[in-house]
């Protein structure tokens, strides 16, 4: 993995807060400004990323003894384990050691080549996915984590960063997602999850809050017909919250560049 | 486990979709109806039920070689990982064995004595502690699965029936949750994570179809709140709604006496 500048996981300890779309649309939007972009899936019980790219039917292939990930597009190579399975209704139900084994071979055995950003997307919990992803890859630049504002998530989500000091990973922010709803027809906003909980607890466990993305059933109809709304939809408010929120993320690399270039 | 009549799994393939919600609102309305209840939480990353029963202070005691689980009231017992923790931002890093193990406590070494139903609630998903929970539980009733009506959550929940197909559980029906939003202001209902998904994936995948509940911005601040909405807002659609749902896993016992009144 030492042709892989910079490593981002998408964490959340709660399940359906909108991290696989947000790990979508992060390696989307890089490779959209010029980066060379890597994106793997490790929820293996309930990979969404072939699905969210439009990527459903496809299938990896061998090269020599490695393993080609799926390419998006020219800047944008993935690998799922939705890309192993017969059909999409197919179950992998697994133990820890064989979820372990499949990790260590998208990391160690795929021909990611050079990579400006390897972006990972991880299933929620403190358990062996994301713990094997993150012994695997060591120097990792840092984990974004995705909550919704309800405490019930934030509960979950503070686990998500003790996980994180636990095993030495930067907490690079926190992004409150499906904050607020504004009704198309009256324009009334209600907080349908509540608002403002993830800005309390990153302020409460000291780590940078990066940004708030409202409910949008916009982005749940991009996400389901597989068109990411940082590409399709790049004018609405959700959109441009997220290329906000994301910039920090963009400029990790730009910064790298400038520093080499002072160097040289 | 002999002395346990009815053994109900609330499972989903995806997180988020409200299932533990449903898990204790189930368990709280039983009990309600005059029913003998144990809720078992097995979400070993992200324990939901102290806080949606508002039992976050409580421990587990020791009584003589047994775990005595926490009372939520005469007829409701509680057993979750989350009254082992220390700290709500503590996390149990912990690989599949692990998991295993503290399961196999909670079934064999808690005093749960006569119940006419054990609820348990599963973690997202189709690896480790679901597997574990059916193994060790046998002769269950079947599992209620839960999902929200979007393509990407029906997508993991057709894989949880596949699970339940592979390890002959029977499907009690399907939940589709968080079907529609009314603004509070205009009355508008908006689709935010589509509707009837769950509806089409149940007739496809050919199992029952129990019902669907709105988004209800009251059940997230009930949940929050630890005041389940079955017994707090008994009057509500959503509440009314999910009542009807559930009515059939309420008469799986009362056919159960039934049955035994005439055979005596």
């Amino acid at each position: 993995m030492e042709d892989i500048k910079h490593k981002i996981f998408v964490l959340s300890g709660k399940g359906g807060v909108g991290k696989s779309c947000i790990a979508a649309n992060l390696a989307v939007w890089l490779s959209m400004q010029g980066k060379n972009v890597g994106l793997l899936d490790i929820d293996i019980h309930g990979p969404s990323i072939p699905k969210l790219l439009n990527l459903e039917d496809r299938k990896v292939q061998a090269k020599g003894d490695k393993i080609k990930p799926v390419l998006y597009s020219d800047t944008l190579k993935v690998i799922s384990v939705g890309f192993l399975l017969q059909d999409e209704s197919n179950a992998l139900i697994w133990r820890g050691p064989m979820k372990h084994n499949v990790i260590k071979q998208f990391v160690n055995d795929v021909s990611w080549d050079n990579l400006d950003y390897l972006v990972v997307d991880c299933p929620p919990g403190t358990g062996d996915e994301p713990l094997s992803i993150v012994q695997l890859l060591s120097n990792a630049d840092g984990a974004v984590i995705v909550t919704t504002p309800q405490q019930l998530a934030i509960l979950d989500v503070k686990k998500c960063i003790t996980f994180c000091r636990q095993l030495d990973l930067p907490v690079l922010g926190v992004i409150e997602n499906m904050s607020g709803f504004v009704c198309p027809k009256c324009g009334q906003k209600t907080d349908v999850f509540k608002t403002g909980g993830g800005k309390d607890m990153a302020m409460q466990m000291a780590v940078p809050f990066l940004g708030q993305i409202p409910i949008d059933p916009q982005i749940v109809q991009a996400c389901d017909a597989g068109k990411p709304y940082v590409s399709n939809s790049s004018d609405s408010p959700a959109a441009n919250a997220f290329k906000r929120i994301l910039t920090p993320i963009l400029e990790l690399d730009n910064n790298t560049q400038k520093q080499s270039a002072k160097t040289t």
